[in-house]
């Protein structure tokens, strides 16, 4: 089977957006009160991911994908805690609502209630709330929650550890992911996301994180970046560093496949191990539309992995085995359904 | 002949340094008196650059280098405007005397004396006078002079229009580079400098820059952080914000071959027409020593290119051709010396 590690509900019904503007009306109006999460029927969900995520996935011949919410949505440079734990809930929830409705397609990856330099316990207790209660098999973690100022201490300070804590209990994985961009500087999504896989990548490379939790997992999207096509450089300034080489990262570090053209691709399995790459498109995401040179859809990267040439036991380790590995959550659903 | 378009006078006489500290010091403690720039033989100079930058570049079948201060070192997070414009002066002055000394191997790009959001007058009459009075080709042009905050408006702002009509007038190109980073987020050279290179590709696709100064010339060194390997995103980036298609960029954004392995080089060139690809190492920059499995030093750039299977023609414009096009001067400097 295929499964897409990372695809995001960019099509909630309007009325999800609706209950974040309000959320901030409330925020930026103290006179008005907090609101509830919309109210949203089983079939407008439905509708919501038959016509986009569900069908996109079948028409490319893929067959179950790993679900957050929208990533640009989760807004975490907004400081209120209490906001931040309301909006993670709901979108959450309605992520639990897709995989409900459709659990032979779905599983979830929840959004964390991150706030700049925030308390972590909040998030932790989210963390445990989607896994425990509502079988979630991961989550998406902010490095940079000011959206583009980058104010909170790197990936490996202990300021992170609670989280980690909890990841390693659970034995859940996260996503390397900001959210909107602030900060002019930085396109959300040909600047903003790119610079944070990047970053954090050099994060690991300077600290012995993965000593204190040799189980701790991460997937860094995008094509982790530029460090791929970087990787002699990384190499390079380990030795410089005093640091083992970056091809040690790899037990904990894993890289998906949102590259959207053939060369991308080509170097990406030329230089990362075929176990460390999960593939992915994060459709509906950055890219929409297709090359009007070949028609190809950007985001469909299943064409490029499969015009990559890798062996059938390397690619059976990219679209399935690598996911059920680094997400055992995931394995464990598809494993009870026979799959 | 074989140009390296991206060299650093990592090796000044170890007095430089010290003047730096001084003027530190003397804004620390305002019971000091500015310092004046150090006193360095000639033969510190020669002996400085002869057993180092050229003689690598020697060693490696390189002719000639365009030669800049110190990237981390030109420290613009410092705010105190005229101490930026006495340190500018001095590190300028001292890639001046080493084209003067070395006038068959070196050409002069200058550092600017830039602060963080500081008045850019004193940047101009920098790059005046290193260009008009030292014979400089080409400036770098530091896009966040806050060392890891970009706190300065996007490269494509008004604000940095008086430095453009200068490079216009003058012809002369600038190398996007920034220089230490201050936040600890962000690897100087693991991640600032990439994060860099990228965020400025994306600002230049999302504005109308160059139809208001058509012949604005820039250099993105590192290879373009991570643009090339995500041609495909911005493509499609490109097609989702109405903007054309970032291959029109390529008349006025050029890339250097500053990444460290054959796969990443493989990339630039596949992706990347050869006319917009600069020859360069970086050396002595952010990686040194070689490869221990091959034995190859990772910056010999050189090496990969030469495996990389070009045409004689695009090798040809890769090493030469392309560096005394995008930098007239330097065409002019060797034109004039029968070169």
């Amino acid at each position: 089977m295929i499964i897409d590690c990372h695809g995001h509900y960019t099509t909630t019904p309007p009325q999800h957006q609706g209950f974040r503007d309000a959320q901030l009306a409330a925020l930026a109006d103290p006179a008005l009160s907090g609101p509830d999460p919309a109210s949203i029927s089983d079939d407008e969900i439905r509708e919501s991911i038959e016509g986009n995520q569900l069908r996109i996935l079948r028409e490319r011949g893929g067959d179950f994908m790993i679900f957050s919410p929208k990533a640009s949505g989760m807004e975490h440079h907004v400081p209120d805690p209490a906001t931040a734990v309301a909006w993670a809930r709901a979108s959450n929830d309605l992520i639990a609502r897709v995989t409900g409705l459709f659990p032979e397609h779905f599983a979830g990856v929840c959004q964390l209630p991150q706030t700049p330099g925030g308390a972590l316990s909040d998030v932790v207790a989210e963390l445990r709330r989607c896994v425990e209660t509502l079988g979630f098999v991961g989550c998406n973690l902010n490095p940079d929650p000011s959206g583009g100022f980058w104010t909170s201490p790197p990936l490996t300070d202990p300021y992170w550890f609670p989280v980690y804590e909890a990841m390693v209990e659970l034995d859940v994985p996260a996503m390397v992911h900001v959210s909107s961009s602030c900060n002019p500087n930085f396109h959300a999504l040909g600047a903003h996301y790119l610079n944070a896989d990047t970053s954090v990548f050099m994060q690991f490379l300077q600290s012995d994180l993965f000593e204190r939790f040799p189980t701790l997992r991460f997937v860094i999207p995008h094509g982790g970046g530029a460090v791929p096509y970087h990787w002699g450089r990384y190499r390079g300034l380990a030795v410089r560093l005093g640091r083992p080489d970056p091809a040690t990262l790899l037990d904990n570090v894993f890289f998906d496949t949102c590259v959207y053209h053939q060369p991308g691709i080509d170097l990406l399995l030329r230089v990362i191990p075929a176990r460390n790459v999960l593939f992915a498109s994060e459709m509906l995401g950055a890219v929409r539309g297709a090359d009007p040179e070949t028609g190809v859809a950007w985001d469909d990267t299943l064409r490029y992995l499969d015009a990559a040439g890798l062996s059938a036991a390397d690619r059976e380790q990219v679209v399935e085995q690598n996911a059920r590995r680094v997400y055992p959550r995931l394995d464990a659903l598809l494993t009870a359904e026979g799959r």
